[in-house]
């Protein structure tokens, strides 16, 4: 018996900061961004193994990505992870390639089929012209799936890049979502958007989590969860889990500026009540998609716009990306439904009201 | 007329996070630690000109801290800041100093007064020995201080140190404190302390805090102000302030680990509303005492003794670190009276209940 | 024709540095490191398809890596790379996994192996304990091998690490160097090492390259080619290549210390010529075969030693972690034979004397 | 008796790398670049106390620099050092004071003189407007130069200030440089620039340093030295020392690509023998003068040009950086005459050929 519909947190009257919410509150309410899932639920061949997990991609926009790139930067909250490409990101300012989110032990099936992806669409990688970064984040979702089985595979990255679209994004137990654990309930994939707006000027800033982190006695909107929630059971944890947090706006940034925002997410997770647990990978991961980068040109200088960091405006950038990670957070709670995996697990829903 | 008593949130009825807190509910529950403070109020001879403003040192022990250096880290969370020092706490991992706090256009005075204080205590620095890597934390106290007109001087941080004891630090309008301004109330220094304990250990965790950040509208802890909070007007501020966050363990810490911990002040300060500001220098500087290093031994091999990561109680140092610079915080609003200073600017002290 | 037998350049009278070498001049002069490789060099299936390419391990020691981690540290000298599992170092300072080198597109494939290796050898892994981090260093073969055709299979990692031996380790065109180009002739693997003594205590630094890097112009160390070069055609490169740098000692040191010695590898790559072009991945990992870090135990605290910095022993460290990466580099080019990979492209072993 | 007449290497055969230099080998070369020097040289009223130190700045153009501040980076080679004002640099990429240059103890009256400096030519400061950062490298004189007496005061920061032209630039024993000591003989201020040029574009970048680290047998141009090297003696140096690179382009740069190029200075530092040893603060600054950011503007959105990464000439920007870094630091030798400082020290000027 499920304790609550699936809706999100302001449909259950939880109002998170003080900025207003995109049309869809939503990764997608960022002009051109795309979000498609691949779940994987079904046992396994042995006894008590259960897959449990999927692949979600996120598109910076619906066209070639190594052609176009994105201005892009990160933030590690806490390192206890095994994301792969942002070294690259850190370095260069830019993404090449969908953003793809999986289980700790998808990561290389998922980088090879999104690599797979991206050569069939670009004969010239790695042949005539160099090669490609991919960015791939991850949680340990081991309590309800089988990933010492490897149920990921290459062409489930593919799928779910195919899939992506710029309507709203499902979420809850969904993709890569499918299998994780948040605050001892079910969480998963979780999004929230924040809009911007000065002077004539409007921008949108949007994010999406893949939340897997935190005890039940951590969780900070405690105040939120109904009465009935003692006949609920959470799970009592025994890893700390891992939180990826991928942030989209449309604000013209430099990747330094974009970073100085993108950090601004961790405010947002530790509201809920996380403490960037040690055994927590907690990242973020962001894109303004402002500006498409050609691959190659034969320019030698580029124009860029960006915002001025002393206007007003550019901490309402900080604003939304704190309240935007928060309510995304919680929207991965108010919407994932209660999960059986492997060894006969469950997960409850959050019983909030 | 002040709007209430100064005394700490705890006092008020205001229970931050989960934790127990120290004997003293101070950064000085870490044994050895100290505090000492000098402050300044008084009109300068310009018309409008006024000095209020001061000095507030912390020692990690009462010995030459010099000769036993502590093992040290810092986290930058918005670096719009003045502080110094911190380039060499980030290689070596120590502090062989003061930690010192003043206004913006104090810092060299008070690195000036500091340095003159330990080559007095030290013949052999800058002679037979190296040099001395001084650590001076700042926020811009310029809506009640005349900072153009330097009244810090070297002495006062000489003082500073030399008043320094391991009794209550005073808080509120105090010391480097005097003149600060958090979320359009007084603010100023606030400190707090966490136990944590596991297995026959227990470990304290202290911080300390000068106060000169944020908008009333952005103070989250808004539940706790008194309704007469309308007739208790805030000061609409220009300039976005800064932070700085001293923490104190006698937990036994590598830098590493203590840079991991130093980290989730962060979370606290983001709990009380910042959004670490564009314009606000927002910098925390942690030390443990659990060890003294000596300046100079004939070993080349040192014994050190450090925690497990994987251990429970090692988040709980995560957790404390948060819960004591939120508590912090509210304890600066909690204890700054009304204060005047330049221009007949008056900072009114924060409506708490 | 090849135009000189593979030697290392000490064999050709080249002496680099002042330090003394250890007995093998090899990364596995530093006691318990195993290297491992496994060369790829038949045609495919398409019409001018190759694979020249190849796997390498680098383990810290001869048991479980995942129950006895060791202390670790990684440097960006310039991030255009694929490089991944060094947050997870960086964070923790440690590594719990072999150090495999492999090709751009390797890397998933090669993440694979390790991972099921592992898995294999510790079947708590994602069951009843947490997941392990997997680090695979790259650089990009594309001119000698068709990347884009996936030779690298998961297996080749697995292979790499079971031929593992504290030998001498095979130098050249082989393992992960096979396809590898340096300053236009042909690179690959390369190792070095040195013997830091101080006061009845002797440690070693040891290193092992895998150089793919560097216009034939930028080469510094012209003087030691022989007259006879103008008539051996290096290769105008097209792309800026890559080089991963892995530094081994003995030495007892935290992960912050080792970290200062493992940036120093980048003085001695400089030396040779590099300007740490834009489009090459330069990175560096290092351990310390000092101490073993059980994944797990009862303890709270752990007993730790490390080198004092300021005895005249560690700035030889860094030292030795210079010199030793700079001949690691020589002696790669000086072993690597004529390579013919796809598309009919040749490159020539380098002219040295 | 001199050993040399002070003169650039250039003027002695000794040529550095490959590219061309610019027409005064200085970093004036980069337009509107200032450089000003105020050297102190006298006996103290101690007994064995000398002033042998100074103050050098370097202003990136002659305007207001608060007012139009430029764009900037920097870059920690080593971390042992008590430069100041960097956080801010890296916070927010620009640098909007004089650069400083002076001995270790100097720092707090030359960040005081250049605040009083500012602050007089700008009355908004710390008024209506916010506070101003400031920039302070340093490196410790203390062989030659009473540092305990604290002979620099804030005046002659501000005379270094005034004193600023774009002229060639004094080099050797003088400024900040006056007592500094170079692999055992005479260093102190040197400099050297290159000139880049691709299609019909051509920017400068030019170095100038603060040279006061290593030992004799580091000293990688050994080859250059004269014969009769061996009746002038080297300092047996105690301490590490430290050097200051200041970098200057014309370039337009994002302060992310200018941190990329700043780093390479690094290269040049090694290839002259440096190790970054332990107690060395190596520290890089870096500017570009491309463009003025204004301290004010009712703009919200701000255009700005930069170079493409993947273009050959940036690139070139980096092999620039290593070469005219280690020209420099050759150059600080070749000028710097034999000096005499406190307690009878001297230090040689360097055997050069």
């Amino acid at each position: 018996m499920e304790y609550h519909t699936p809706k999100k947190v302001r449909d259950r009257g939880i109002v998170i900061g003080r900025l207003p919410v995109g049309e869809k509150n939503c990764i997608t309410d960022v002009e051109g961004v795309r979000v498609g899932h691949v779940t994987l639920d079904y046992p396994m061949d042995g006894l008590d193994d259960y897959a449990c997990t999927g692949v979600t991609a996120i598109l910076p926009h619906g066209g070639n990505l190594f052609k176009d790139k994105v201005t892009a930067a990160s933030c590690v909250l806490n390192g206890f992870g095994k994301t792969t490409g942002l070294f690259q990101v850190n370095e260069l300012g830019v993404i090449e390639s969908p953003i793809m989110l999986t289980n700790t032990f998808g990561v290389p099936a998922v980088t090879q089929g999104t690599l797979q992806y991206m050569l069939k669409e670009n004969p010239e990688i790695g042949d005539t012209t160099g090669t490609i970064n991919v960015v791939v984040g991850e949680c340990n979702d081991s309590h309800l799936n089988s990933i010492r089985r490897f149920p990921v595979q290459p062409e489930h990255a593919i799928e779910a890049i195919q899939k992506a679209s710029s309507h709203v994004a499902s979420e809850g137990a969904i993709g890569a979502g499918k299998g994780m654990v948040c605050f001892g309930y079910k969480g998963g994939i979780g999004s929230s958007s924040r809009m911007i707006e000065a002077g004539g000027h409007s921008f949108t800033v949007g994010c999406l989590v893949l939340s897997n982190f935190g005890k039940k006695e951590e969780f900070r909107e405690w105040e939120y969860l109904l009465r009935r929630e003692e006949s609920v059971p959470a799970l009592s944890k025994t890893t700390d889990g891992s939180i990826i947090l991928v942030l989209a706006t449309d604000a013209p940034l430099s990747s330094r500026q974009l970073q100085r925002v993108v950090k601004r997410c961790g405010i947002g997770l530790g509201r809920t009540g996380s403490h960037f647990s040690h055994g927590s990978g907690d990242i973020v991961i962001g894109i303004t998609t402002a500006r498409k980068i050609p691959h190659s040109t034969d320019e030698l200088i580029e124009i860029r716009s960006q915002l001025r960091e002393d206007h007003p405006l550019f901490n309402q950038l900080f604003t939304g990306a704190a309240e935007a990670a928060e309510e995304a957070i919680l929207n991965s709670l108010s919407q994932a439904v209660t999960t059986k995996g492997r060894n006969g697990h469950v997960v409850h829903a959050c019983p909030l009201q």
